[in-house]
């Protein structure tokens, strides 16, 4: 189990993931990825899949050609937690 | 450029795509796919990706864990188009 992340927590979370945006509905961070063509888009979605598998944590995720939006919350800790923030972070990671 | 079904046509094409919904709103055809785990959707959608990519007819699809959801339309069309019919088609084979 992990714990749900606290006001002060998330903020803290936020301040260090400036692209993504809080939803607040689902207690979750999302943010949408533009790239050049499909083929660009799938190539990072399929790098996001072997992480998420490998951390046993996975995305609420769509495509449309060019562009992914990625939704992250913990269903077990019934919203944000430190996992969702670590693969923002891992995700991150992919494209510097 | 393709041309958008007529209501005839596009009777006639959902009839032999019996899984698939018609989405009046967006006329297009979904269907949601489950299986098993990640692993096993994942490996699904890169099928789908390599068909889309080939047809040059790309899907509008989420996926959630074990889940699948693909929407076929074809903005140049304005709606649904054989071409939607020809990859949901090549999609249900992966399946078979």
């Amino acid at each position: 189990m992990v714990d749900q992340l606290s006001d002060v927590e998330r903020a803290d979370a936020l301040d260090g993931l400036p692209d993504w945006d809080f939803d607040e509905a689902r207690d979750a961070i999302t943010r949408t990825f533009t790239f050049a063509d499909f083929s660009e888009a799938f190539a990072f979605m399929t790098r996001v899949a072997l992480l998420a598998e490998k951390a046993d944590h996975h995305p609420e995720w769509s495509n449309v050609y060019n562009r992914v939006e990625i939704l992250l919350t913990t269903h077990d800790a019934g919203g944000l937690s430190e996992r969702d923030v670590e693969m923002a972070e891992a995700i991150e990671a992919l494209l510097e």
